[in-house]
């Protein structure tokens, strides 16, 4: 009922797979060790002498640092991007965002097919060898949409930026195309990786570079399931899911409230917009109101900005973007549906109704335990850079997000957190981008089910 | 079957509770209008002339803040208990402080009666009058026994109190005894107020008075509920609630995390625990494990604390003590059901068992809107905060959840957070100590009851 089309399962392919991942049944930890062996494969990579510039050392947790950096398409960096990484470097970089985008697009696109009318996420992603296969073409179908729109999105863009560089900043041909392609895929993959050591701060006034990377970081954070809604309805289906409803109206919402609050905030900093003209102002205004979710580039130096703008950033980051995208954080989803859970309860209706849609309990509760955990890792994180580093909470706890958001901006204290503290980071990294769900799931080794009920009780709540 | 003993419904005590409260179909308004009338009579006692020592004016503003903060049982003050109050003044305060412990004590418990077999705790709120009427014989004994246990509790802290004090510090007697009355009643109430301006301070490494002070600050977090399962177990009554194993569990568990992690942190701070023998440190330690489960009295400098005692000093404030009792927070079996909810979903479990029982979908979702409400309220006061005043991050947050939980601890900013700060903390009271949820339950005006089903429809989460 859910899923239509021909459904092809072709138990061969299954019956491979089974043979090539012994942990099949577990989905969850398929996903974790791809990405950790991919992760594994890049610090190996940028351990090379190869990957550095000529005199340049890399230590085995910069490398760590910095491949994780990359799958998980954060943007924290320890070392500054051009100057420490050797053109082969950059290029592993890139190839790592690359991957580590279509990657995640994938799996939570496939994910999101499986999800089915049960309870609890781990029994979804158990499921799949029992009634629940997806079938190769679907899978098929899945990877050859997430790869298609990541190019047409990453090459277009490639084009603007390197029609731009050439033309009014005097690149040449290569370095052109080569600083296009670059930013662009780090755009569309909310990776926030750039050539710049400062970021996109020379290009703060400049709409030809910002307009076309923020186009790029939005399309990437909205995830494969709307994109491939909104193509379908240049083909005359009319109906949104709810899912793309929600998406698109909270990701709007957020990108308002975020460009109002953080233009408002900074408009009079002499360090950040006070000195730019009205137009400036608008523009780096609204790149810093979709940068913290999840891009991670900076056309103004998040070290200058006031402490009311920091905590939006903060709150903006922990939200995230679309889910089966580029971007990081809880997810837009649901943000949005645990506040509909909220206005039910508070207006006393028994069943959650989102926009002419039942919500069910299990989805509630998966929504709550993905925000509570992610609270849990930020706090945790947060604790252990309190401890192992001389930073204050506030720049502790823009780093934790940032790092679990895959957000990748930084008030300037990734460089000097101390070998604990980017252990702590990548792991943060690690746990924001698999999802704290996931990982949880992976890591569970009981299965109970009960099959018989206990007597319910009511503890006093609040 | 929840509810035994005989019901003796009087309707005639119905009508002319309805007479006299017109809104009496929504408790929660009731509740609301109470604690404002409290307070707006608090606040024109304390702008009486003789309430400030004689020389000293009162202003508005902070007539409003500290009968709020004495009502709502917080702690936080604007300007120094001893010198600013005269002797009036400062019994206003104490009997603010009585009046609200005993109130939000006996309403709690009341509610906590009402609590039936429905989805949503407005349902609860408003079924009163239909078929959920208390009767008056249940009133009575919450209130009788409400008042039976602090007075105990208090008159046995008053004594201990009143003796060391004058045996040990030369008090007179009349001086002994309104110390040890003042403390005392502070205590239980979870109030935090001292007649000392720096709270207990001066008493760091004396354990007649700190341990007394600890021992009233719990008894009064637990709660009601528990104070009469542990009476009645007395009378041979064998089997905990839930309610009560999870609130003695957790409130264990949480001194100990607290104490061993505000220790461990400060423990060679000179500012605060560095200079103490190993006796005064571990008493000390144990003072501010138990103080921010939301008593609010110091006898360490929380100015100087280092950033992660301070945070680990805003989780336990957040999460605070037991319901229907005089601590704030979210209290600990929110906290503890989210963890249960979290660990189901992550064994992928379709029920959420606690001890053998089971918890209900509408249990679920209170205790998520009540965490996430808390939440979304501390976050919008520390953007108002850092808005209006110069502090930066972790003073204000440590302000906000402090406000919130109601537990008065400050890292010494409040006096100069601007008389729009000194607003915000006051709704922060108030908000916090009559529970979202009650908030919004009376604001919220629509009522509306769905009586067909709509379609279910899952979006992706996380
Ligand atoms: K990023
Ligand atoms: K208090």
């Amino acid at each position: 009922m859910e899923r239509r089309g021909t459904r092809v399962t072709t138990d061969v392919a299954r019956v491979v797979l089974r043979r090539l991942l012994p942990s099949w049944r577990h989905p969850a930890r398929v996903v974790v060790t791809a990405f950790a062996t991919v992760i594994a494969m890049g610090t190996l990579l940028l351990l090379l002498p190869a990957a550095a510039e000529p005199g340049a050392q890399t230590g085995f947790v910069t490398a760590l640092f910095t491949a994780t950096s990359a799958v998980c398409v954060t943007g924290l960096v320890v070392v500054d991007t051009p100057s420490h990484w050797s053109t082969f470097g950059e290029l592993v970089i890139l190839g790592l965002i690359q991957v580590g985008g279509l990657g995640i697009m994938t799996i939570a696109s496939l994910l999101g097919l499986l999800v089915a009318r049960r309870f609890g996420l781990r029994l979804q992603l158990t499921a799949q060898t029992e009634t629940k296969a997806l079938d190769l073409g679907q899978v098929r179908r899945v990877v050859a949409g997430v790869v298609l729109i990541s190019l047409a999105f990453e090459a277009v863009t490639s084009v603007v930026l390197a029609a731009r560089l050439g033309l009014a900043y005097g690149y040449d041909t290569g370095q052109a195309v080569y600083f296009g392609v670059f930013h662009a895929i780090s755009a569309f993959n909310n990776a926030g990786f750039a050539l710049y050591p400062d970021s996109l701060m020379r290009f703060t006034t400049d709409a030809w570079i910002c307009l076309p990377i923020i186009v790029a970081v939005v399309a990437g954070g909205l995830g494969f399931p709307v994109w491939v809604e909104i193509w379908r309805r240049r083909r005359g289906r009319k109906r949104w899911s709810l899912h793309a409803k929600i998406t698109l109206l909270t990701t709007t919402a957020l990108l308002v409230v975020g460009t109002v609050a953080i233009s408002a905030a900074e408009w009079n900093n002499p360090e950040t917009l006070g000195g730019l003209g009205i137009g400036g102002k608008l523009l780096a205004g609204l790149t810093h109101g979709v940068m913290p979710r999840t891009a991670g580039f900076n056309s103004l130096d998040i070290g200058q900005m006031e402490s009311g703008a920091l905590f939006v950033n903060d709150m903006l980051m922990f939200i995230g973007g679309g889910s089966a995208g580029t971007a990081g954080g809880i997810k837009v989803t649901t943000f949005a549906l645990l506040a509909f859970v909220i206005l039910a309860e508070i207006r006393g209706e028994p069943t959650v109704h989102v926009m002419g849609r039942r919500l069910t309990a299990s989805t509630q509760r998966q929504a709550l335990s993905v925000a509570l955990l992610s609270v849990g890792a930020v706090v945790t994180g947060t604790l252990l850079l309190l401890t192992f580093t001389p930073f204050g909470l506030e720049a502790v706890l823009f780093e934790a997000v940032s790092a679990f958001g895959t957000v990748g901006l930084s008030t300037g204290i990734t460089a000097n957190v101390s070998t604990a503290g980017e252990l702590v980071l990548t792991a943060l990294m690690f746990l924001g981008r698999l999802g704290p769900i996931t990982l949880a799931s992976a890591l569970a080794l009981r299965e109970r089910t009960r099959r018989y009920e206990l007597p319910e009780e009511r503890p006093i709540v609040g």
